[in-house]
């Protein structure tokens, strides 16, 4: 049985093609279509309420296109309104955070573990509820970094500017002695290395993309909506917004070209 | 005679919050109305196309609440969309791009003149038509500073970071020896003592926000429009999200704080 349906993937802006990049690691023969709200863009600093209705817009989007299954590939999103979109929708929908915590559950010795995101994720306690759901004990400590995602997208991968400010938000962690470190936003797997030297190398970070593409693998291989093997064809880009520096970032995300990008207005409801 | 119709004023966020607390300082008689787009900030980071449907839908909803004027408080919106907005609305459309050129014009002794801006106000051009149209041989230099916004956002004004970023934006206009630099983004008054420092004493700074409440009073009494003399009523805020950063940050911006801030949804086509 082979389900041909594309996978539907949606962020606030690019920064979910990093998760794209790993489904696409990991599941070659399966066929996408993402969805990035670059007019809109970023959700991280809004209130509940306008995220909610942002990722109904989005994912009802997705399932127009035929989807078998959303991804929901903006922790922003996942951590506010995931329960709801599953009640909502008679499809799977899959979040990042999950399995970022399950993987940083794994991964711990001490029990001791930090997650970074936007404010609105680390306002919505998403991260402790999910930890305190699957083992009680663990101690949580969450910092946002508002300031990480506009430094990826001016594309300041390092430097003395972008290693001081990941210093002065990473500080009050390593004091609380954390051996695991969640980067719970899809722009941050491009700040590694800089977090890597701050933190120190025995601090294990999880990276969201590639747990989500596991679980996406896992998923589709138990309700039996895998699409078998095969080539598949190129994956389907569209966005809210196209503005000049587009796809320098979106390539650095992605880790590959986008043919083709097309633009539509969520707003006017369909493609334009 | 006195015209009690308010003076409506719009930003993609907060940061247009600036320039109403120069034209209440400079015309407390008058009545306000403002509108901020909190859902979709920031505009500097996005296409033309994107930026002129928003600015006309802006426009839509505070011209519905009866104004007598419109001030674009958003240097991006005044860059991009400001002529074909004037040909669309039946009443004065003012922008914050004019009287900054105006003022550096009147400031500049060597003629060499520095401009900074979010990157789709930079893209666009716009200052470089608007001084050349004026004074066909000054030199102007443009420099887009995409991470001042979101630095005035996280409240870092001062300190290493905020120095550091601001030397490295600032650095090609010191090298081209302008005397003069216009502040083109309404955020960046918040961070004028960083940069006078780095720019040097000799270097003037033109503050737009000051300036346009300058233009909004001349305009005013030139189309016999003014409010006359007498206290007017508290401004009203309206702004399409309220995120829990919000109150922060536009205190910071209006210099006072705002009593009553009402939530609107301009998708929805009206007050919600």
């Amino acid at each position: 049985m082979k389900d041909v349906r594309p996978i539907g993937i949606f962020d606030s802006g690019i920064g979910g093609l990093t998760v794209v990049r790993e489904i696409r690691r990991r599941l070659p023969a399966e066929n996408l279509v993402y969805f990035g709200d670059t007019a809109r863009v970023p959700y991280g600093t809004k209130s509940p309420r306008v995220v909610y209705d942002f990722a109904f817009q989005d994912t009802r989007f997705l399932t127009g296109q035929g989807v078998k299954m959303v991804v929901v590939a903006c922790h922003t999103v996942s951590s506010i309104a995931l329960d709801s979109l599953r009640e909502a929708f008679p499809l799977p929908v899959l979040g990042v955070v999950e399995p970022g915590v399950e993987a940083a559950l794994a991964a711990t010795r001490t029990g001791r573990i930090g997650v970074i995101g936007t404010r609105a994720t680390v306002l919505s306690g998403a991260y402790e509820r999910s930890f305190a759901a699957r083992r009680p004990g663990v101690s949580v400590f969450t910092q946002a970094c508002p300031l990480f995602v506009p430094l990826v997208e001016e594309g300041w991968l390092d430097g003395d500017v972008t290693g001081q400010v990941a210093e002065l938000y990473l500080r009050p962690l390593i004091g609380k002695s954390v051996d695991t470190l969640v980067l719970g936003c899809t722009h941050y797997p491009l700040l590694k290395p800089v977090i890597q030297k701050i933190m120190g190398e025995g601090v294990v970070l999880i990276d969201s993309a590639e747990e989500t593409a596991r679980t996406v693998s896992d998923r589709l291989l138990a309700d039996g909506i895998d699409g078998g093997p095969g080539p598949a064809s190129e994956p389907r880009f569209f966005v809210s917004d196209i503005p000049q520096h587009f796809r320098k970032v979106g390539e650095l995300c992605l880790g590959e070209s986008m043919r083709q990008v097309v633009q539509v207005d969520l707003e006017a409801g369909g493609t334009g």
